[in-house]
């Protein structure tokens, strides 16, 4: 039949249409719906475009110190903000075309619409409702609206942002990340509500470009689920950067201005007000499980959350969920790796499940942050006694080298067993460096294994060696 | 006794500080005696002044390039030869500060002057010869000339570069790495004699500063330890930037003329005439192991290298022998390692000897080239029947949204067992993603592990998890 498939996967972001690819590889008949745009938020709205602006905000950063590095420049170095978006824009189309390239080469046809399960093994693909949003051109040789059926499938719709009441964004002062990768010009003043990854990514971009930022978080802490001490690292940073930040706060109440908005923060201490000529509202995002119909089916949700196994199986024999859609964290990578495992499982093959302290998280702030496994409070709340490394970038000759001397390595391993349970990282390219202690933990390396491990000079990762040394009192360069 | 100590290092490079350190963690009265300065070449004239100058490099080109990041630059990006020389020296100088500082704190004695083995644990300091080199101030509270003894004596006496006949250095037009790093102005041509990772990171400096830059090696393959696909794939991207690659070639005869020299160049296909201002010398170094009076002790040497076990020790008891004298790879990671392990064997610890295969080894051109373990060709020499992954740089999202889309992972894994065998990249960055092959590796990982870990999205250490996939045909992204 036509419109039958092995798999059907709801979502072409990266958990969906990865789970296809590897679906595709095992030799599963395998289809995608997409309503918007194949590669999903992370491609075209998220991880992608807001890493192309803050590359340019790198290379600005540096052009602006270039004789600090023996360089002349004469006259000024500015941005066209124009120019700017238009980069980050060509950056995901590209990578949208090719998500589009990888479905026609692994033979997965793409359905464009939107979806949902009208029985077990049976969907309903509608006309998608569209968006005013600014989109690529549509795939070729999609298929469209109609009666499919498949013996399974896979939930990954993924997420979008949450709208705080009295923060409803408008799209012209009110921006959610749609709106702060398309800035028409750089606000001189904005106000980033919510203090985790993304709202600190674009307070950074913000900054960098000469925006007055002012960033507000609910918790007492800026990226709450970053270790203490590096979140307290970052917050110095960015205050020394001129971004004003404000915890344990709340936004009380938004008024519009001639130009702007004029915010009434909630603090510990009373009430401020921050007035500011655009706001992001960056207060978390919510799984898009509703209008499929897993009510009917008798799919198990919880606050929309689709609950999973560890193989992405839900309690209806058949539907599966994984990515943003079947709960935190909500990173592309472990959507990507949920996709893989469910293909896998579905498949009939016996994949491992996925091992949730083993997932890293970066932020691409400067300077940059990542981590992986358990924090310092986590490691003691769970009964480990701790024993901490650290190691400084003020002491790493390539980071000297470099005039990138902000940075510390902070390493927790278990005092009996030695193994090491979580890495937490600040500075210049950690978001690259993480991967070494991920690798490791996969490996279940003790402190041992990593001390012997002959690290490169001169490099940024050499703090990484230095780290796990220092927890044991054997640094070498401090 | 004053002059009495368990360990006497000869030689304040990154193995003999790092012995010395390591030794005094373990208890032992130590000492090092240096000639020149602490640090050795590798701070003072190798790998971190050629990083500050190739990081103003780095700047340079991105800054020349602004216009692509969506960025505006009036007027012209330019250098200034000396600030650049005398930002270089500033790092380096910051780093043998803190050589001194880790002895002082570390209670090493530092004895200054020219050592010799006397006797078995005794040792003879006569004044430093000095150089006409541009120095750091000498250290503080340093001992002097005299009689010193030792029940363990390490030789870190490291290597200098050796001097092709017809190539002799002059300091003026005819340059070592010494002369290199202090150019008084930037020489419009240049020929680089030696196309290893020296010769290498001159040239893309040079190069990128607006040098027109020949590079001649005698070996058909310029970096010719590195993996084949990846040395021609670095050839290519280097004649690309409009240096000039004459492999299988030597230098026959160099004249000076009125403004430089005049190079006559032996290929296969006869000889070839080349100008250039200056000619830096890069064939290579040869360690210093003469006048120390191993003969007279009856320490076994083979063409200068002190012969050593896996633990440092000659065949003479209480002398050892790390780095760069004690032979190749002559790399500062792998000295700093043979002198920990050389330390904690004295100490009466159980290390365990280095491990070869496990040392990466970096070039910091532009690319960037970083590898670990065996190339291709070696595999099969070696009688494995290797698995090989690929994956680009170009099918990667952060390379993409950083506009350093040139590049490419390269894994080889034992078809039989599934083991890592090797790693070579070149690319943005790959001398801070090879360490995670390099733990890997050293935790013994299989394909399976690799393909298990969850790499952080969007980072360019993507390209090693794809590359590992590859291997076994299971590549998501291309």
């Amino acid at each position: 039949m036509a419109n039958s498939y092995d798999l059907i996967v709801i979502g072409g972001g990266p958990g969906g249409y990865v789970a296809a690819i590897r679906a595709a590889q095992l030799g599963l008949r395998t289809a995608i719906v997409e309503r918007e745009h194949l590669g999903g938020i992370c491609l075209n709205w998220g991880c992608i475009p807001t890493k192309a602006l803050l590359r340019s905000a790198d290379v600005f950063r540096l052009a602006k110190h270039a004789k600090d590095f023996g360089l002349r420049i004469e006259g000024e170095v500015s941005f066209d903000a124009e120019a700017l978006v238009k980069r980050s824009r060509a950056v995901a189309g590209r990578l949208n075309a090719g998500v589009e390239f990888l479905c026609k080469k692994n033979k997965i046809d793409v359905i464009w619409g939107e979806a949902a399960l009208a029985a077990p093994g049976e969907i309903r693909v509608a006309a998608p409702k569209g968006t005013a949003r600014p989109q690529f051109p549509r795939p070729k040789n999609i298929l469209g609206e109609g009666v499919y059926s498949a013996k399974h499938i896979i939930i990954a719709t993924g997420a979008r942002p949450r709208a705080l009441p009295g923060l409803e964004p408008d799209g012209e002062r009110i921006w959610t990340y749609f709106e702060a990768l398309l800035p028409p010009s750089m606000p001189k003043s904005l106000l980033v509500v919510g203090g985790g990854a993304i709202g600190v990514e674009f307070a950074s971009f913000y900054s960098t470009f000469g925006a007055q930022v002012t960033l507000v978080e609910a918790l007492p802490q800026i990226l709450p689920a970053e270790d203490a001490e590096i979140a307290a690292l970052a917050r110095k940073s960015f205050e020394k950067q001129g971004i004003k930040i404000i915890t344990s706060a709340k936004l009380a109440k938004l008024d519009k201005s001639d130009n702007g908005v004029v915010a009434t923060i909630a603090t510990e201490s009373g009430e401020q007000s921050v007035e500011a000529e655009r706001v992001i509202s960056a207060v978390g995002v919510v799984p898009n499980s509703e209008g499929l119909g897993l009510e009917a089916l008798g799919v198990k949700t919880d606050r929309g959350v689709v609950l999973t196994d560890g193989f992405g199986r839900t309690n209806v024999s058949g539907i599966y969920a994984i990515g943003d859609v079947a709960g935190p964290p909500m990173l592309a990578h472990k959507a990507e790796h949920e996709g893989v495992v469910c293909a896998e499982a579905i498949a009939g093959l016996s994949p491992h499940p996925i091992e949730r302290t083993r997932i890293p998280a970066c932020t691409y702030c400067h300077p940059q942050i990542a981590s992986v496994g358990l924090t310092e409070a986590a490691a003691k709340a769970a009964g480990h006694e701790p024993k901490i490394g650290r190691f400084p970038y003020i002491a790493n000759g390539k980071a000297i080298a470099m005039g990138e001397t902000e940075g510390l390595v902070k390493t927790i391993f278990d005092a009996k067993s030695g193994r090491l349970l979580g890495a937490h990282l600040i500075g210049a390219e950690v978001t690259e460096l993480i991967q070494g202690f991920v690798i490791a933990m996969n490996l279940e390396t003790t402190e041992a294994e990593l001390m012997e491990t002959i690290f490169p000079h001169p490099t940024l990762s050499e703090t990484m060696h230095e780290s796990a040394l220092d927890a044991f009192g054997r640094a070498i360069h401090i």
